[in-house]
């Protein structure tokens, strides 16, 4: 990691600089920790007390940031993504050790690219193939006849079910479960004469993973009943996430932490559902739909529509109504009283 | 895959069949993909369209289905059934390829059945035993004297603890961890001294899994404390789900994904939780209560009791309560607008 | 296992005895199963009738317990705590068997304390340590120059990836993730002329795991953006919980199953949010601050502060309100026969 410039930062993520361009700084670090050797940032207004206290020798922020004199500064319009830049200058993605471990298991049939690495106790099935430059870490299973592609990083215990495939550019982390059976059953109230019973639906569909996406800790995406579960290109899906079987995830949507979208349900591109939503199954959710935490969506839902709420409404009348939910005790107390005040009116008619 | 038959897939559902009895089919397809050589199957109103426009060689439908005229369909009274056991036809479950692989571990102590298969990187404890034709993937870990029986799929990386049992016919999707300790804590407040702390109660009991249950992707079921925590003959869980310490899922229950059932709740038979519900510990829910996704139950449900929300209420008051609320911010502005009329007029009865 | 007597156990527990002080006993069970030589417990009121049946030998009860005459019983103010002592007297965690398995994989520069024991199929990366009397369970992966202290269990297939600390005493249960990646991500309108894309934030800081914490099955504590996410001692964190980026858990706190805390949030000692609670990010929870099953955070809490609900509010509060949601339908009928009424009184007056 050698040291750069502040001038050749500013360079990099096209900022206004104050201060001595040829400040040398050699990496990142939050606000609390930064040293004066280090470049830090600032964007949330709840940490302005740590930007006034840093010891950081430079700080990234937005354009109307108030600053001390004689700090030095990059000022840039998304200070946020000018940090991420800036700190994967300084922190690249680990490359590729082109090697196969002696113990992994690589079956014979499988392809594995020569610039590929594949670290020990990672299996390998049956005419699977992995890409150039991609890692797989140990403790990944990954099964028949599925497919890796290039530069993409697979924690330890990631399980790649028989048939999936996997893009370009993914990073899976730790422990998801790609292309694991889809939850089907048909209730068969014979069961061949011993009563009731769940028929399995067989789920012989798979799932595909496309270019940049990234899938988080633990979560799942199950395989299709038929056809493909599909996750869209540079969608970002959090841990302890659900897909069910058949979901369509569109380009650039986010999975919050904890969301499940049950089978069938499409999302269209740039779809947000913040942590532990939940959608329902044969909906569709249009372009940039936004789905609040904790939210359980029962209707499709228009393009750009925001909802909050379980079940979901607009988030706008969801707030108001959650504010005077807040009064309902009041609310009836004062009915009550109204009740009261009328009867005694009315009482006052009777001849 | 051999072809077959419209008029054998017919017998062998029991279906009333429209068109030629001996087109031969060789696969099922959804309705977009099915070609004229594939079976598909149309009983979602919502798919109608692409019920119209299917290149399907013939569609498994409702009795009461309109279809265009000229295709060939089975009428049948539960299609997805129907359509289910057509294709477990097709897709027979693999087959166990009898072996230990050189690379799983299996301790000198372990009883595998001849007819099983061990993939590698699979390990097998002390004492543990498998039984007839199951199927351990790869990166399975079974502990000392846990039990398998047969007929079983275990997928990669599930855990199997020490001294659980698993029934026949089994299903355990990749990442799911059976006899991980409930989570059991006493707050000792004088921590020999050392000040407060959770003093870890242990957990020495079991879980046992009945035949025919399966258990999704990264779900857990926790040991007993003391005992046993039993997962009911037929019972289906889907991923996510957390099933505390001491929990009874009744035979042929369903569990949807992220659901939570927390310790010592034992549900009935044939009980349904949907996705993201949570239940409270030490209660108990009678034979097909049905509690609706994102409900939080906090008391015991009678057989059959329909429950929704958070806290879980009788769903159909749940329902009615909850459009009210969607005109809660209303109800606020007209109860003001009466209080203003009603003092009006209280005020000019005043002498 | 051996057997100790009725006045051994009181003596280790401190409890007031009743009975034959010599009855020996030779383990703990529950009320439904225990027999004549084993000590059970009895502290829920909804069990009484399972402790007026019990075979057990004798029961642990608190102070004001109405007990059947002839019952030997251990009288003690925790009756739970002593539960909890005495059980683990009858079942003390088992004791690492120094071993590195010949089918582990440990890199030459792994320091394995010799009295720790490495179970087969796991891995140690670079650089990374193991300490005094810790167990390493098969599939357990441990990345570069990360660390685990002395007397650890990690239980099969869990993932600590490279830099996490963990300490002493800790206890790791199946499938957990220490040290995947946060879920930072910044939107990049631009993208190198490609098209908007989620531009991925290093995730560059670690996970610190303090002394004496449990972390459940499939649980996930994400890495730190920059710096640490840390996990206070002596804290209990139950299955399939997220645990963000940089977000702190304080001491003695205690998060039950599926709950998901949001990156830099930050909770005091002994914070306690109970099942599928979420907590959004960048707050701060009190000491002792309380947060319901289900409920949703979204702004800061106060020491001892309690909350339920989505969005969580006052727990009374809450409560009170939610008992009048559930009167919504009625109190909208009286409002609009209220309206009736005074419209008609209101009618009268005019001239």
């Amino acid at each position: 990691m050698s040291a750069r410039t502040l001038a050749e930062l500013a360079a990099l993520v096209g900022g206004e600089l104050t201060g001595d361009p040829g400040l040398r700084l050699d990496g990142v670090a939050a606000l609390e920790e930064a040293g004066p050797e280090q470049i830090s940032f600032f964007s949330n207004r709840k940490y302005r007390a740590a930007f006034l206290a840093t010891r950081a020798g430079a700080v990234v922020v937005e354009p109307d940031a108030e600053a001390p004199a004689g700090r030095a500064l990059l000022r840039v319009a998304n200070a946020y993504l000018a940090f991420a830049r800036i700190s994967t200058l300084f922190h690249p993605p680990r490359a590729a050790a082109p090697e196969i471990a002696p113990e992994a298991v690589v079956h014979p049939t499988a392809r594995v690219h020569p610039s590929a690495q594949v670290m020990p106790l990672a299996s390998i099935g049956p005419g699977a193939s992995v890409g150039p430059r991609t890692v797989i870490h140990p403790g990944v299973q990954i099964g028949e006849e599925a497919r890796v592609g290039a530069d993409c990083v697979v924690y330890p215990n990631v399980v790649i079910r028989e048939g999936c495939v996997v893009g370009d550019r993914v990073i899976l982390q730790p422990g998801c479960v790609i292309g694991a059976d889809g939850f089907g059953f048909a209730l068969d109230p014979v069961g061949d004469g011993a009563g009731p019973r769940h028929y399995k639906v067989p789920q012989v569909g798979r799932v595909v993973i496309e270019d940049d996406v990234e899938i988080g800790a633990n979560s799942c995406v199950d395989r299709a009943t038929l056809g493909v579960t599909r996750i869209g290109r540079g969608a970002k899906i959090d841990n302890l996430v659900q897909v069910a079987h058949n979901v369509v995830v569109g380009p650039l949507s986010i999975l919050a932490a904890q969301v499940g979208i049950s089978g069938s349900t499409t999302l269209g591109m740039g779809v947000v559902c913040w942590g532990q939503a939940g959608v329902v199954g044969h909906l569709h959710l249009g372009d940039r739909a936004n789905v609040a935490a904790q939210a359980g969506v029962a209707h499709d839902l228009a393009p750009g529509e925001r909802v909050a709420g379980s079940p979901a409404k607009a988030e706008v009348a969801w707030a108001r109504n959650s504010a005077a939910f807040d009064r309902l005790t009041d609310m009836r107390r004062d009915l009550r009283a109204l009740q009261r005040q009328v009867a005694a009116l009315l009482q006052e008619k009777k001849p």
